[in-house]
Parts: C-alpha cells; structure tokens; sequence
C-alpha cells in the first residue's frame, strides 16, 4: 500500500459543478489510498483527516509531506481523443494533403506494425502525456491489448476501443463475442484505471449494413462507443450523398447514439447536428492541433457549448499534430475559439481548463476524476512556477492555460500513486521505451 | 577571449539562399571569435579551420568540443516583435475586450512603471527567450535604455525602439535630437549587439502632423522604423474615415517606408496594400499568438509571401500571448497558414522555421545571423532530443517545428558566447531577477 500524502501551502486549481474553475490560495490536499479525503486551507483537518483514515484501517497515521510553495496543483487532463501507438509515425508525414498522408504513408506503415511495437509505442504515448500532466485518455486503435497491458503497468487510466469487426469469406462483420471477451478482461482492470469502448471508426470507412450490428454489439456489452465525426467537408459531402443526412444524422439513425459516446472532431456541422449531440448526450472531443494541421477546418466550440454539448479537448495521433501535449491544445482551443466569433471572451481560461480536465474525465467514462475535492479520486498534476515562462504569475488560471509549458510539470499522481515524480517519470523505463521504439521505427520505414 | 568551440557530429538544419531549409547530418559546427568559421561533414577540416585561425591570432590551438549526438543544432530565433518590459503585465489581463484590457489593465499600470522595473523586467523577458531558444529580437517600449543595458549585460541581440517624440506646451513634437543621441550611444555597441530604431506606434495614436516629422528624424538619424499596422480591422474602419486610405497607404504616404521597416500584425490587407508593402521592402512581423488571443484576426501569410513580402515571426508582448516562445509561434503560424488557406501545405515546416530565422534576422537589421555557414556570426541552439516529445526523431524539420518544447533548447549561442549552456543561463542571475521582478509586479498592481 501507498503511504498517504499531504500536499502543504499550495495554490489549487479545481472544476466547480458551475463548469467553471475556483482558484484557493494556501491550500492542504491530503490523499489516502487511492482518493482525496481532504482537500481545503487548514493543515490540521487535512492531517486529521489522515490520522482518522489511518485509525480505521489499524496503520501508523504516517505520511509524506510535499511542500506546496511556488506550486499550482490542478487536476491532471483527460485526453478525450488520442491514438498512442502512432507515436512511431511522427514527425514523418507533414506537410500533406489528407489522402497522400493517409493512403501513401501511414497505411502502409501500420499494416506493418506488429504487438511488441504497438506495446513500446503505447508506453512512449504514456511517457509523453504523462510528463505533460496528462492523466487519461481516450484511445482509438488496434490490438488494443498491447495498449491495456503497457497502461496497467504504467498506472494510467484509459478509455479503450476494441475494433469490434472481423473480415471472413462474407465480408466485413460485427464480433461481438471479441468484444465482450475484450470487456470481461479489461473494464475495471487496475483498480478501475481501465474503461471499454468499441470502436465505429467513421461514417465513411464501413459499409451500411455493418453499423446497426455494431450498435447492437456495443449495446450486448454495454461499452462506450467512440467515433470520428464529421472531420471534414468532404466527409459531410459523401455522407449527404450516400445517406441524404449529415454524418451525425446517420449516426443518430444507426442508432450509434444509444451508447455514451464519444465523438471526435465535429468540426463541420449545423444547428441541428449540435441538437442532436446535445439530446443524445454526446461528448465532443476537440482536437485544434490536428484540425488546423490536416486543414480540416475549425470546430465552434462556443457554438456547441451553447447548444449544450459537453465538449473536451484531445490531441488526436502524433502524426497529425505532432505532440500528445493538452497544455498546447488547451492554449490553442481558447485561442481559435476567440478567433473564430471574433471575441476573447468567447473561450476564456476556464472554460478551457475545465474542458481539458473535468469535462474530459465526465465524457470518457471516470466521472470520479477531474475535480480536487474530498471523495474524488487522487489524479492530479503540480506545476512548478519557478521558471522564466510563468514567472511572475499573476492569475494562476490564466498563467497555466497562457503561460505553462508542460515541461513545468513537476509531479503527476493517477489513483493516488506519483507516476511522474520531481521531474521522473516512477513506472516507465524510458530508456528501454526509446531503444525499442526507435528500432520499431526503422522497422516500419519504408 | 573566449575558446574556440567545435560542435561535433550534429545534425544541422540552416536556412538556404532559396529560402528553403537544409538538413545537413553527421556535421562538424567550428566557432571561433564570435563566428562560425566552418559548418560541413569534415572533423578534421573544422579543426584544421580552429589550427589555422589560431595560429594567425598567434594562440594555442585550444577548443572545446560539444557533442552533438542525439542533438540538432539550428540557428536561435529572431523574435519580430516584442515589448519585453511587458512581462510584467503576464497573465494579469485575459481574456477581455481590446478596449478593457489596453485603457483600464495595461495603461494604468504602465504609468507606475519606473526605470529599474524596465530593467528587471528586461531581464526576465530575455531569461524566456533564450531559454526558449530565441538570439536577438526587435523590441518596441519606453525606457529604452534600461534595455538596452540588460541586453549588454545579458549579450542578446536587440534592434531597439526609441520614442522619438516629445510632449510641451505646444503638444507632441519630434524630438530629433534625443533620436540622434540614442543612436550614438547604442547602434552597433556590444560588438555590433543592438541596432535602433525609431518608433512610429501606429497610424491611430499620433496627430496627423506628426509622422512626417517622424520621419524625418529617422532619416536624418539613419535608422529602422518599427510599427504597428493594420492589426485590427476598427483600425483599418478609422483609418479610412480619417485619411481615405488603408493604414499601408496612409504609412506608405507618410514616407515611413523609406526607411527600413518592421510592420507589426498586417492582418487587415488587400492586394493593394501587399503590392506596397513588397514594393518597400517592409518586414512584416508576423504574430499568431497575439492576433488570435486579441481576436484581431488572422495574417494571410501566404498571400503576403506569394506577393513579394518577407515574413518573420514574433510574440508580440506577454500580456497578449502570454509567452515570449517562438516554437509556439512556428507551430501556431504554420497551422493558422494551412487553415486559412485549406491547405495543408500552405505554410510548410520549412516556412515556419524561415521566418523564424533568417526572415526575422535579415528583417531586424542582423544579415549576418540566421543561416549555419562559415562567415556567419556564430549564433544558434542545440536542442536535445532525448525527451519524450521528440523521440522517435523522424524528420529533424518536423520534429523542431512541429513537435520540439522549447524546453528541449539545451544550449544557446549569441555572438560566439553560450549564454545558456547545458541548461543553465550563463550570464543571468535568475534568482536576482525573480525577486526584482515580483517586487515590481506588486508595485503595478492597482
């Protein structure tokens, strides 16, 4: 067991049921056994609160003090949309129209990666979110196991998809039995760090038959379902053309929307495409780096939040980005949202941090993550201010969705555990992650 | 005198005579007396470069050698526009209207500013930028001399602005001979360090009588004009109501671009005004973080490049971005570009990294900075690749504009002295200047 910690005299960040951020000077954050129990300006209640949990579990009332001064505690992101093991792929196809990068380069590289690469990449993913206060993700690509055994070693929360179809002499068909075998081993695993999803990619890679038995399959197994939508014009165009309704409309109609879903990009849509994400209950995963680089266009998000869909932020894959850093997506989402209704109030600090942090963990499924209050899970980040960048701080709000780089992180702590800790990173070896990773890299170049 | 340095085995990315970028493995950098004496793939030949140079100094033939594996070394960055004092104004006025955030948060508390905050404060600005990454930079505030002092001390490269007016009974006058004065003592001092200018804020906040005057006292002193034009689009509204043309036009009627100059923003253009502006030989520096934070709008990069003009970068100052990073910059300018063009190869990683060094140097008035090249001034960055937001390398390009931190930047040279090395700032007391500068920030803040 961890021995519980109480972080001394520091300044936190929370999320309030308002969805808005409440900024607390000289506070005690005391941990124990995974969770908060205490969290607010008195050092003795929060070592109370300690001392009372040590009494009733019959173990010494010890624990490690972090000295809070010159720090910023705020709960660590949620990743609301990410493909890790594309990590192999970066900074390897730039600078291209969409088709010449997917068909022409990272298609043919994939189809060549095999389990132990996908295990090394899915480690090196974790590495870089986890030194950038990443604590969570929502994760999209195949054998999916590889990525489950590296995050339950690292200590990292995941979302997870399965790519619950299989290819015989019929054709492309539902699996569900794959799924729910996918289910039974992984949801809840590590303590709860793990949740399950099933993957529906996109409205235009699958033929039509095959999305109300996916549906179906998400429904036996009762998972999240997670989705690209409405990326691009052209994925609108085709999709009006084959199906006469928008992609939301087709997957509304699919039924895809039954399932807590989580839906990826929306960057081109109509007023009653958002009704329709907003009845259905669908958190949008935003994702500026990507959008902006690929060109695809830029997701209103004031639009949608107006319209009343919980909308978080994601990084998407390393080869359309080309980093897995929620500090620049959080910084740019505030931006093109204050660029895009030509107003700076439209997405101000809070609103971006609460997307990147409670929003996130709400919409993919650890609704027990996200906000620094008693009774909430121990998944939390501390910034360190003494550094050129955010000195002097001003509004600690605005000085880390502004001025942070994520190199300031300083500590990461999932389900109560430092995994990242004084600048280290505790669980990944990631000497060994660079000497494999960078031979799956030459494996795959083609 | 400082001992000569050989970089060995590196990889080099240079700017080209073309505009391009090259990438150059497996080089050999030789630095001797504040210039880089020989960049090619030949370790005896670098050190033969070393041998020859000090034989004809008549010293001993002394280096010290930095390896370069793992690393990239590239030039440092020219920051296009900055106001460095405004530091301390960082993440103290967000997310607010043009209006509020200039007359009721930065005018009240620039007012109470007195020479020793400007000089801390420059201080502070300059620990950011070098660590980042950034060389030199073309710096628009009061007080000037406070700065150009930190900038001796410090050995960064500036082209500094003087305000060249004065204030009497008879209103606001030129003030020829304070232009004149500011030149003599500091154009070319430390070494060839600072360059000056001549500030001609804007075309909205001097009476009309004035800019012809201003101009002339910059003629007369012989130095570069910097501005800020057409950055909004209410400026470009007024601008017209008050001189029937375009803020380009109206500068272009002033005579302000007889003298080399630095254009701040030029976001609001037509082709009209591109055609003046390329035909001038007018640097516009070019600031994404700043347009978008203020909702300004967004600079057509392409356009200005395709008509002839020459692009550089800046960060404008921290209380509109609230970074000095131009890795952000680089990034942000290369997506913004893709987007607004739907193009993802509008501004390529090579573009990006162009007008972030020799663009910005060539426009700043440092020609001889910016490119890796034997006869060039010996100014670059050597960034550590061994983080897990770089590996695995893939395409150095890509991996500096598109995926490095700036906290990768391991060592920093300017003028053949590394004023960061190994991750320390070598010439700034970083601690003296935290507790400088917090004292001023609590003397501003109304």
């Amino acid at each position: 067991m961890i021995k519980p910690v109480l972080i001394s005299d520091i300044t936190v960040l929370t999320p309030n049921d308002a969805t808005g951020i409440d900024v607390c000077s000289n506070y005690y954050v005391s941990v124990f056994e995974g969770n908060i129990i205490y969290s607010g300006d008195s050092k003795s209640e929060a070592i109370r609160e300690i001392e009372t949990k040590s009494i009733e579990k019959g173990i010494p009332a010890e624990y490690d003090e972090y000295s809070g001064s010159g720090r910023i505690l705020l709960p660590t992101f949620a990743n609301g949309h990410s493909h890790l093991p594309m990590v192999l792929l970066k900074n390897t196809a730039d600078d291209m129209k969409l088709e010449d990068w997917l068909f022409n380069t990272i298609l043919p590289r994939e189809a060549l990666l095999k389990p132990k690469d996908i295990y090394y990449a899915s480690l090196l993913g974790m590495a870089e979110m986890i030194s950038g206060g990443t604590g969570a993700s929502s994760d999209m690509y195949f054998m999916s196991e590889e990525t489950a055994r590296a995050a339950l070693e690292t200590g990292f929360r995941l979302n997870l998809c399965h790519d619950g179809k299989i290819y015989d002499d019929k054709g492309w068909r539902a699996d569900p039995g794959g799924l729910a075998n996918f289910k039974k081993i992984y949801h809840g695993a590590g303590n709860g760090l793990l949740q399950t999803s099933l993957m529906i990619h996109s409205i235009y890679l699958y033929p039509e038959s095959l999305y109300p038995d996916l549906v179906a399959e998400a429904e036996e197994s009762n998972v999240y379902v997670q989705v690209h939508l409405s990326e691009t014009a052209t994925e609108v165009e085709n999709c009006r053309a084959k199906y006469q309704v928008s992609p939301i409309e087709a997957m509304a109609n699919f039924g895809v929307f039954k399932r807590p879903c989580i839906a990826a990009h929306c960057v081109h849509l109509d007023d009653n495409d958002r009704k329709i994400l907003a009845a259905a209950g669908v958190t949008v995963a935003h994702n500026p780096s990507s959008n902006m680089k690929l060109a695809s266009g830029l997701c209103d998000v004031r639009a949608l939040r107006d319209a009343g869909v919980s909308v978080c932020l994601g990084t998407d894959g390393s080869a359309s980005n080309n980093n897995l850093d929620m500090y620049l997506e959080m910084r740019l989402a505030s931006f093109i949202g204050k660029y895009i209704r030509n107003d700076p109030m439209s997405i101000r600090a809070e609103d971006a941090l609460y997307m990147a942090t409670r929003a996130g963990y709400n919409g993919i499924g650890f609704s027990n993550c996200g906000m620094i209050r008693a009774g909430m899970k121990a998944d939390f980040q501390i910034v360190n201010c003494d550094n050129p960048s955010i000195w002097p701080i001003g509004d600690p709000l605005s000085a880390i969705v502004y001025s942070t780089p994520s190199s300031a992180v300083e500590s990461v702590m999932i389900d109560g555990r430092f995994v990242k800790y004084r600048g280290e990173l505790t669980t990944i070896d990631f000497e060994k992650v660079k000497a494999e990773t960078k031979q799956s890299m030459l494996s795959i170049n083609l």
